[in-house]
């Protein structure tokens, strides 16, 4: 126990012994255990991209086992997983691991407009897996965003029954927003501040770009001489948009890239408050050696950053 | 306790003693208690707007507990407010302030032609928080109407069950009306009608302007004589058209404006038979004393007008 | 108790008692007690037309009381209302005067080709407020018909259950019929007998035209000769589709209009074997006393006309 | 009891006893009773055609007890009729006259190219008004044929739970079939198929046609060699297409024709193999000693028409 | 019990012992029981084709009894039916042929460009009949995808109840594939990758051609080297794709074909590490003899050819 989860801790005062003390198993956990931080090994790719797209480079992958073993071997914070994954790894691995058992999912071999995950768990699945968390995805911009938030309202109220926090995907896109808009910063702080609004635990993000997409949230910043230039200085505004940083936000690395670019990406967003990062392609698509020396150069990088003052 | 409370609580005759009780706290609390006005400090801009044009202006705002804070100070008579928000501020502050949970919201990522809010919150919620009533908007005019009824009567019996009376936000907008529509005084009297013979205990409607949108309605004021020429007389037809004043009509503030423009739009409200007003942005969006002073002299403008005569 | 009413009640063999005790207190009640002819105040028009177009008339009837009274001081059988105006009126009048709850209601601030009212109360609603009955609005002819026949299953197994009589108000509209066809005389037999099969207690429809919409229809109207002349020959036929005339049918009035012309609506109705009238807007928007007498004048009407031989 | 019942109740060997009791009731009621074969009285036409256009022809039977009458008169194995009509006939009927509550219906005021009934009673009505079998329309070839054959299961499992039987009415119709291709020989016998495989005790179906309406099917007759010049050839695909006959099928006789035809396609229907007839139009549109007559010959034609070897 | 069949069942380790049982059930029966490998005879063409061109080439299969019978006397491992088949089988043949109740159904009457089965049975059914395992469809690359998935989810959480392992024919189409890339081996791999992540315990995919749908995909097969020249390759990938091979894969025969290709294309599966296969059109429109020969000659070149090493 340290003093800055229970401080952390302390911003979910409506919460649950049980709930609290399932987000705490995860702020404790691992080689970030303690310090507030966390990065966490997410592996919905599968059903995401595909198997071919997501495994073909490392073939180890196509076994959900690997990836559990993974997140053990570079002391992650939790590894979040879709259903199927989670029934071959949750009797091996639960009791060791804190797993998220992410709730819906979208596959690639269809796509519309105006986009939804299929809803394919439970909070009584992640129960009786014995998960430490539940996911759920939503699409602010999406004209299927209220059917979306409708039904993470339900899985909040069953997580909330069953002592289970709640970690939402928050990720812009859809009809209503523009590609380029999709990681504007005004739009991410946006939905960071949609999925706190919802019940969100921890939030997950995408790294804000320096595209303003309203005319309206430009002017605002403007007259309010906010600073945006660098990502630090995005994460910041993004935190701050969760409920002035009273929320755990993490930001997700998107499509594998080179090392120092991840490095940077993390070290940015650590300056700007950011809680720490959930890193799917960039890891598990490296060699396994690779995978975890990277792994703990990101945590060290969160680690070692100071939080800025509020 | 106070008679003009006992008259206006007594238009409510079919309800029961829990539901009249939470009724009575907002109407006996803070600065306007017992005088039948009452003043409402509602945010929900965060979901609404986005945070960026919410806050920025006035950072203290990114905390949730900043707005329930002001409300206390300037002495609201109740805070309304979204779930997440409720959650950060309801262990602190429900017990000393009455907290209306917003149980509907929507988002401006993704904008239609017919509208409808998200069902973001329920009555076990607002029980669970300690709220003493629950909000919920209606967009009559959009062809996502009835689905908007039909939520909203789900809510009232759930909300009865629970002793927690209904405040209905009945905002005209969709493909069903025009843009001036929206307004339009014979709009915002039917607005408020239909949100009476919904359920609603306390209707928030928009200051009416003179358009008027129907062409039968027109003939029906013309022929009947009927005075629109000053906002009082406008607010006069809406409250007359909820059950001929027998409900709790309040009137809204809209986008932030001078402080000039605040107080008389107030003062026509109350001259009309306005019960009173819920203004988000022209509060927070000051800095605190500013809004501590602005809402003091809103309070004052209500109390001091006298009610009209039937 | 008189013999007609228990003749009229044997129709409703397989109802149980707690249901016929409530038809047979809307037949006993008032002027027309006791003679088999009924005389209905509604009003839904705020809800239907707005409150503008309604009541500013005879502003006296923007409070729901108005209207209980009037249905008290001139004899009316029983009085049919939404929710709202109905947990104003209840705690009053329900001892007194049979409440008819209108569980849907349509606003006309959306229109569309395919229209259909919104449910906004429930059995339960009605049993709470001491009501005898329970109304719903069908329109054959709209694409939405089947969800609407479907929801009033639903309410008449509610209704069942409680011992609440159903009175249907059976209006075609939609893109299935022509704006003429709404009331030709084949569309309006059709559209009672659909309610009767529905299991409607009560049926209301409009008074029908010498239109006729079908011409299978048409070629079976001439084949068989029947007498459509007049509006008695066409009440005639439209009594005779509501199961050979085993089933209480009243016509409405519809907008407003000279005495005269309600009077000699009424006769011919009479004279065609309809029970009755549900008529709103021609009398809460005359004067009260002026009101009072047309009420009486049409309730004469249809006692002092015998019951035609089936 | 005789042994052609018991042979044909073996097959349903997965019924309860309840069901199969009420099954044989029908199978042992009336003039062809025990024979295996059975001729049913329908009258859902006032629903589907509206009443004008169904009873003008004879009005007697306005009053659904005409109907109920002439069933008892002509001893026919049973009547199937909705709700309404359900509700006057059954407190005197149903003792003595097997009744087939018809849960789905459509009306003709509103059609589109995809149509589907609407569910109109459930089978708690059947148990009440104490029916010994419930119906249902499928419409296959409709875009909403899967939302039917849901409803139908939904149906199925209440009605198993009561032990009521099931029959089903497979009328293929809707944008996946050409006005043609409603009767074509194929389309009838996969209609059957469909009502088979969904769980129908008694399908009934109309008589096929020598059109065939798919390639595939086509091909596969030819190359089979499966005669189909005559109507009893064609009844005789479609028998065997009900689980080898080992289902009861049975043939509507549609719109009003000729006697001398009504009683042809009896015969030929009777020597395809086919279990009766189900006769609507046909019967109460006549004069009530002339549908008497008639349906005793066509019941006769049935008995005396020996069971074909499968 | 056979160390093979232990090996398999340790890959669900997830699932309690009733559903290990019945899993275990289908794996020790008939002609390859014991081995790990399986062929299941499907007979759900009637619903899926239509009788005419299911059943006309021979005969004796309109009989639902006849497709049963031919599962023994074939030793196959399973038989898959839709319910009314399986109320006609299951009183006589569910004691000695495990029956793999299916539970959704597409019929060819009606086809859009988004297809989706009907549920036409429940795990409720699936007990009361004593069938084994429930199956049912998914269509990846449908709009109705998710509406699919989630009714899959839904039947997945009952049968868990029941203790019935859940059997998955995942076969994309719809707008989002082409028609060749239906059967694309990445489409094909990630069609058995999204049925392991729902929670299938058997998944039936169709044999994968050359064709590869996605041009990521194409980029990183051609990165890892991936072979993909013989349909055994393919298969091997397919087999990967579902959780590096720890989940049953079978692969579907499709359209009738010479014997020696069912032969080929059994050899190429076996070889690339397939378990098996599901055979309805090629043995069954076959004469019972030849149809007998043809099984045993598949199970034995399953049985016959060596597991591959992962």
């Amino acid at each position: 126990m340290t003093s800055r989860v229970d401080e952390i801790l302390s911003w979910y005062e409506s919460d649950d012994a049980q709930t609290l003390s399932n987000l705490r198993r995860i702020l404790e956990h691992g080689r970030t255990g303690g310090t507030g931080k966390l990065v966490v090994l997410p592996v919905d790719q599968g059903f995401e991209h595909g198997p071919t797209r997501s495994f073909a480079a490392n073939p180890a992958g196509y076994d959900p086992r690997y990836h559990a073993q993974l997140a053990v071997d570079a002391g992650c914070s939790a590894h979040a997983l879709p259903l199927g994954a989670c029934q071959v790894v949750a009797p091996e691995f639960a009791d060791d691991l804190p797993l998220i058992l992410k709730c819906n999912s979208s596959d690639s071999l269809y796509t519309g407009p105006d986009p939804e995950p299929a809803v394919t768990a439970s909070v009584d699945d992640a129960v009786r897996l014995g998960c430490v968390a539940v996911g759920f995805t939503v699409y602010p911009g999406s004209a299927a965003r209220n059917h979306m938030y409708e039904n993470l309202r339900r899985l909040a109220v069953d997580a909330s029954d069953a002592g289970l926090p709640l970690v939402v995907w928050s990720y812009p896109r859809g009809s209503g927003v523009s590609t380029e808009g999709r990681t504007a910063v005004d739009v991410v702080a946006y939905a960071a501040h949609l999925a706190c609004q919802l019940g969100a635990h921890i939030v997950k993000v995408k790294p804000p770009t320096e595209v303003v997409e309203s005319d309206a949230a430009r002017a605002a910043l403007e007259k309010a001489g906010v600073p945006l230039g660098t990502l630090a200085d995005r994460v910041r505004h993004v935190v701050q948009s969760a409920f002035a940083g009273r929320r755990i936000v993490i930001f997700s690395g998107g499509a594998a890239k080179e090392t120092s670019a991840v490095l940077e990406e993390n070290r940015q967003t650590a300056l700007g408050g950011g809680f720490g990062t959930i890193m799917g392609r960039n890891s598990f698509q490296r060699p396994h050696a690779e995978a975890v020396t990277l792994l703990h150069d990101v945590m060290d990088i969160h680690v070692s950053t100071p939080v800025p003052s509020p």
